[in-house]
C-alpha cells in the first residue's frame, strides 16, 4: 500500500519506533526555528547541556515578538540571541526583519525537510511541503544538538480540496471554514494533509495561510504536496534549487478524510473570542469597527497586503476607524515600498508599521475599551489584544480592508456593489522576491565573541527527581479550553520577564485568579485541575516552567493540548487525565493525595493512579498516558535534569539519542 | 527706535501690559497645539470651565506620544481626544500621522501668528516666523477659550548668523553649538531672535531644527525672520497664501547679542546625559555604537531622512548596530516612500517605523544595557530612553548615519575619506510636499457626538484656597537641574496614567527617591527643596499636578524653569526662591514653617517671607516673584479654582480676559 506524504517524510527521517498511529517515534530534525520570546531559554538550555555547535542543517533565530521594547530587557535579549547565534552557529534575523514564519518561509523552508520550532505556528512552511512541528524550547535545544524529536505518531487526515475560490473568497476563508467545521480541538493528535484538484488553484502564500491556521485546530501540523506552484514560488525567491517534487502515493491510506469545495467558500469571520467562532461576514454586517489591522504570520505577506493596497488606492479609510498595516517581513515591506504600494496605503490613512508580531500578541495597537477590532491574525483569544473585554474578529485582508473603508463589518461583495468601482483584487506574486538580506546574518558572517548576558537573563531552574508520595491541595479549579495565554499572558509587560523565571512566575494564571501565584508559593506543593483541552494555544514552555517554579506537582485535566502536555513532562509536572464526573465533583481547595508510589509507578509503566480526596472522603482514578521515554523524563524531574543525568552517567549530552 | 521681530508680533497681539523686559504682558493667541500626553487634561479642563467652542483661529489636537499602546488606556485617550476635537471644533491628527510639531509646521504654522502649545517643543514653527510658546495645559485650555496668555516679557537676544555651513555640518550642529556655549540654562527668560546674513543660507526645515532645540536652552522661544526661503517652503506646502514678509527693523535694539559664524561649525555631538554636554564628534570617535535612531521633532523631516537614505544607498549598516528610522510625520513617510527612499533604507538594514515620538520618550527601541545609542533627538536626559544607566548621544542625521555604517562614532568627514565614495548629501526639499491629508480631520469634517470617556479618564482634582499658616517637613532635598522627567517620568508604563491623577501620583519623583510619594501622602502637607533650574525639561503640568495631589504646599528652589514655575502657580503650589547658603544649610526632614500670613501676603504683593526651621533653630528668607495675576491664582488654589471662582462671581469663564 502506498504512503501519505507525511509517512514519506517521516520514513526518511525515522530513527526510532514505527509509523503506527499512536506509537512514539523519534525523528531526525533538519531545521530549527526559534523566536525571541522562547529563544533565550532555548539557548540557555543549549548552553546548560554543554553543547558546542548547532548540528541541524539550518538553525535560525528570529527577533519578532519583543520589538516594541519599553525597557532594556528586550534589547538585552536580542543582543544575547545575536551572541548565541554567533557562538553556536545559527542564522540571526534582526528585530524589524520580520516574523519568524514569514522570514523562514522566504529563506529556508524546503520541501521534504523536517523542522522543529519553538513557536506554535511553526507548521506554516507546510504550504511548501516541509513537515514542520511546534515544540517546547527544550525539545528544540535537544534537536539543535542533533538529538531526535519524539512524538506520538499522529493520525493523518486527508483534506481534499476541490474547486476554485470565488472572487472575494480567500485562503483565509478556507482555513476559517476548517475551524468552523472542526473547532479548536478538531485537530488534536492529527496531521492535515491537503490533497485534491483544488490544491493547484492555490499559490504557495495561500497554502501557508492555511497551514499556519492549522495550529488553531490543535493539529500537530498541516502539509501540502509540491507542484509547479511550489517550484514557481521557490524560483521567485531565488531558491529554485530547493524544489523537490513530493506528494502522497495515489493509493495512500488516510485515517480520515474531509472534503472542502472551495467554490462554495464565502467571506467569513471568526467572532470574539475564539478562532472557531466562525460565521459568514454578512451575518455580522453593520457592526461598527474602530480598528483594522493587516499583518501577522497568517496574512502579513506581500500577497496579503497588495490586495488591501489595491482596494484602498485612491480612497480614504473611514474617519472613525484606525487602520494599521504591519507586514510579516521586511522583504514584503521593501517590495511594497519599491512598487509604490506603501505610499498608496499611507495616502489612504494607513499607519504603516514595523515587520513584527506586534499587536497579535498585545504589543502595540491595543483596541479601545468596548470597541471592535478586525484583524487578519490567527487568534482572538480573550485578552490577547492587550485588553480584557476585547472584541476581536479574525478575517481575510479583503474583509478587513472593506471594514476600514466602510467603518463597519461588511461583506466585500456587498461593498463592491455599493461602491461600483471596487474590484476583487485577487492574488498576485511579485516577479521576483528581491528584498535585501541585510537583516539576516548568516553563521559565517556573524561575530563569535561569546554569550552577552544582560542583568535580566537568569539561570535555568532545575527540579528534583519525582518522589514516592505526591499530595497537596487543588489550588485552582479551571474550565475547558484554558489557553497558554491564561497560564502566562503574552502581553509585553509580563513577557519581558521570560528569562527571569521567579519574576515571571508571579503572573502565572493571574488571568484566571490573581491570588493564585501567591497561594501556590505559600502552599507546599499542590495541583491544578482543568476541563478539556488544557494548555491550548502557543508552544511557550513558560506555561509549564512557571507552575513548576511555584511548586505545582501535577495537573489533572479531562484532556491536554499536545505541545503543552509535552512541556509538562519536560518540566517534571505529571499530567493526569480524569473523566468528566471526576472533574465535576472536584472542588478548589480539596486535598488530593496520590495513593500509589508515584516515582515507582511512573518508571514502571503504571497507567492508573488512585487519588484520595480530603483524607478518605472519596477516591478517583487518574490516567497517565506517557511513553517510556516520557516516564523517565518525568521521574528524573524533567528533561533538563534527565539529560544532565544521562550525561553524568556517561552518555553524551551532545547527542542524546537515547533521550 | 525700531522694533525687534518679537516686539512686532507681540505688539500686534498685546491685550494687557507693556513690552518692557520683565513686565507681565497678556497676549492674544491665534493658534493652539495639544498632543495626547497633555491633551486629555487640556480638554477635561476646557470642559470643566464650561466652555463651548474653540475661539482661536486654529486649534489642533495631535496623537503622537502614546502610539505604541500596550493596553486600552492610550487608545481610549485617542478616542476621547477625537471626540473632544469633534465636539469643541479642533483639527484632529490621527495616531500615526506624525509628531505635533512636524504636522503643525506642515499644515498650520504661519508667519506673524502667535501660538500656545502644551508641549515644550512648541517653539518649532519659529523657523517660519511664528511666535510659538510652550505652556501648561491649563494655560492652553484658557487660550482656547479666547483668554489671553500672560507671561513676563522676556529678554530678546539677537543671534547673528554669519557665513555658510561647510559640507557635513548641519543646522543641528548650529543648535548644538548654541548649547555648548550657553548651557541648558542659558536661555531662561529669553527669546532668541535669529538675524544676520547667514539666515538666508538656511532652509525652513533647518531653521525649525534650530528653533526646536532652543527649548533645550531653556528659552521662552526662538524665531527667524521670513524671506524667500519661507515663501518657497510655504509654496511647496501649497500654503503660499500664508506667507507674510516680517522681520526686525534695521535699528531694532536687543538685550544681548551672540554671533555664530556657521562656516566654523563642525560636526558635533551632545554626550550623555545632557544636551549641553557638547563636543566635536572627532573627540569621541571610535566609541562603539549599538543603536542609531533617526527621527523626532528635531530631525525627523523629509529633509533629515533623505540625507541618511542617500548615505546608505547601496550600503549595509554595521552588523552589530541596529538602525531605526521613525519619520516625524506621515507626510515625510509618504514622500520618502513614493520616491523610493524607504525601500533603499530598508535594503540597507533600517527598521522603518511609524511616525511618532516613540523612542524619544522611551517608548520602543530602548537601548540595551551598557550600550551607546546615537539619536537625532533633542534630549538625552538620563533615563529618558527607558533605561536608567543609558548612554545617549545627540547628533545630526549625517553623524548618526555615519555611526550606523561604521558601527562606531566617527566624524563623517573622516568616514568619507575612508570610504572614498561617500558624498556629503546636503539639504534638499521635495518639489512639492504632496502627502495625503487623510489623517488630519478638519473640524467641519469631524463627528460631533459628545465626549467619549473610557474608564481611565478621571476627573480634574481641585485645590482649596491658600491658608494663612503654611508649614510642614522638607520632604525631599534635591540637586540642581531636576527635570520634569525626574518629577514624573515620561516612560510608557507611567504616562499611561496621565488622565488618572491618583495612580500617576504614585510615581512622583520616584527617580529621585522611590519612597517619596508614600511619605508625602503620609505627611500632612510639606515642601520640596531644590537647587538651580528646578523643573527644566518638558511642559507637562503633571509635574505640578501630582505633587499638588500628594499634598505638597510649595517648592523652595534656587531658581525655577519658566514653564514649570507657571505650572506651580496654576496648581496652587507656592514657588519660593532661596539663596545658595540657605539651600546648602537645609536638610531633608527639617520642619519648615512660613512665619508670615501666607494667604494675605500672597494677595497683598509681599515678596519676602520669613521661614522658621525646626521650631526656632534658625530662620531664612524666601522670595516670591509673582505678578498680581499669579498671586490671585495661587491664593485661590490654582488656576482652575480661580477661573471657576471668577465665573461664579459673574465673570465669564469663556472669556477670562481678567484672568
Amino acid at each position: 500500500m502506498g504512503q501519505t506524504l507525511t509517512e514519506k517524510i517521516l520514513s526518511d527521517h525515522l530513527v526510532d519506533g514505527e509509523l503506527e498511529t499512536g506509537e512514539e517515534i523519534g525523528i531526525e530534525i533538519d531545521q530549527v526555528l526559534t523566536q525571541d520570546t522562547t529563544g533565550t531559554l532555548v539557548w540557555l538550555q543549549f548552553e546548560a547541556l554543554d553543547l558546542d555547535e548547532v548540528q541541524t542543517e539550518i538553525a535560525a533565530q528570529y527577533c519578532d515578538h519583543q520589538t516594541y521594547q519599553f525597557d532594556f530587557k528586550n534589547t538585552d535579549d536580542h543582543r544575547f540571541l545575536r551572541s548565541a547565534a554567533g557562538t553556536f552557529g545559527a542564522h540571526f534575523s534582526r528585530p524589524g526583519n520580520g516574523i519568524c514564519h514569514n522570514v523562514h518561509k522566504e529563506n529556508f523552508a524546503a520541501p521534504g525537510k523536517t523542522m522543529l520550532g519553538s513557536d506554535s505556528h511553526t507548521p506554516t512552511p507546510g504550504g511548501l511541503g516541509e513537515l514542520a512541528i511546534g515544540a517546547g524550547g527544550l525539545d528544540v535545544s535537544v534537536a539543535m544538538g542533533g538529538g531526535p524529536y519524539y512524538i506520538e505518531m499522529p493520525e493523518v487526515v486527508n483534506v481534499r480540496l476541490e474547486g476554485e475560490l470565488p472572487e472575494w473568497s480567500t485562503a483565509k476563508d478556507v482555513a476559517l471554514e476548517m475551524l468552523r467545521r472542526l473547532t479548536v480541538k478538531g485537530g488534536v493528535g492529527k496531521i492535515f494533509e491537503y490533497t485534491g484538484p483544488g490544491v493547484e488553484n492555490l499559490t504557495v502564500p495561500e497554502r501557508t495561510t492555511i497551514t499556519n491556521l492549522g495550529t488553531e485546530l490543535g493539529a500537530t501540523t498541516s502539509i501540502f504536496p509540491t507542484d509547479e506552484e511550489t517550484r514557481d514560488y521557490l524560483e521567485r525567491q531565488s531558491r529554485g534549487e530547493d524544489f523537490v517534487d513530493i506528494g502522497p502515493d495515489e493509493d495512500a491510506s488516510y485515517d480520515d478524510e474531509i472534503v472542502v469545495d472551495m467554490s462554495e467558500v464565502e467571506p467569513l469571520v471568526a467572532k470574539p473570542s475564539m478562532p472557531d467562532n466562525v460565521v459568514p461576514v454578512r451575518e455580522v454586517a453593520g457592526e461598527s469597527v474602530e480598528q483594522v489591522i493587516i499583518g501577522s504570520c497568517t496574512n502579513g505577506g506581500y500577497e496579503d497586503i497588495l490586495p488591501t493596497a489595491k482596494m484602498l488606492e485612491g480612497r480614504e479609510i473611514d474617519m472613525q476607524t484606525e487602520m494599521i498595516v504591519a507586514p510579516g517581513s521586511k522583504q514584503a515591506s521593501e517590495i511594497l515600498a519599491r512598487e509604490g504600494w506603501t505610499a498608496e496605503l499611507m495616502a489612504a490613512g494607513v499607519n504603516f508599521s514595523e515587520a513584527t508580531c506586534g499587536a497579535c500578541i498585545g504589543i502595540g495597537h491595543v483596541p479601545a475599551s468596548d470597541s471592535v477590532s478586525v484583524r487578519t491574525f490567527n487568534r482572538n483569544f480573550e485578552g490577547r489584544s492587550g485588553i480584557e473585554d476585547d472584541s476581536v474578529f479574525l478575517a481575510s485582508p479583503e474583509v478587513a480592508a472593506a471594514a476600514a473603508i466602510k467603518g463597519e463589518l461588511v461583506d466585500p461583495r456587498d461593498l463592491a456593489d455599493e461602491l461600483g468601482d471596487l474590484e476583487a483584487p485577487g492574488v498576485e506574486l511579485p516577479d521576483q522576491y528581491d528584498g535585501s538580506k541585510a537583516d539576516l546574518i548568516a553563521p559565517d558572517e556573524s561575530v563569535d565573541d561569546g554569550l552577552v548576558k544582560g542583568p535580566n537573563i537568569g539561570d535555568v531552574p532545575l527540579k528534583d527527581e519525582l518522589e514516592a508520595d505526591l499530595s497537596g491541595p487543588n489550588l485552582l479549579q479551571m474550565e475547558d479550553n484554558i489557553t497558554t495565554d491564561h497560564i502566562i499572558p503574552a502581553t509585553q509587560d509580563i513577557l519581558m520577564y521570560r528569562s527571569n523565571v521567579p519574576k515571571l512566575s508571579e503572573f502565572t494564571l493571574s488571568r484566571v485568579d490573581d491570588t493564585f501565584a501567591q497561594r501556590a508559593l505559600d502552599s507546599d506543593g499542590g495541583f491544578l485541575v482543568a476541563g478539556e483541552n488544557y494548555g491550548q494555544g502557543s508552544s511557550r514552555e513558560h506555561a509549564a516552567l512557571c507552575p513548576m517554579f511555584l511548586g505545582i506537582e501535577g495537573v489533572f485535566a479531562q484532556s491536554f493540548a499536545r505541545i503543552h502536555k509535552a512541556n509538562l513532562f519536560n518540566f517534571g509536572l505529571i499530567p493526569l487525565t480524569i473523566d468528566a464526573d471526576t472533574y465535576e465533583r472536584l472542588e478548589q481547595g480539596d486535598d488530593l493525595a496520590i495513593v500509589d508510589d508515584v516515582a515507582a509507578g511512573v518508571r514502571s509503566g503504571q497507567e492508573e493512579f488512585a487519588v484520595d480526596v480530603n483524607g478518605g472522603e472519596w477516591e478517583f482514578t487518574a490516567h497517565l498516558d506517557a511513553s517510556e521515554r516520557e516516564r523517565e523524563i518525568l521521574a528524573d524531574g524533567g528533561k533538563l535534569s534527565h539529560t544532565k543525568k544521562l550525561a553524568e552517567d556517561g552518555d553524551s549530552g551532545a547527542t542524546p539519542a537515547d533521550d
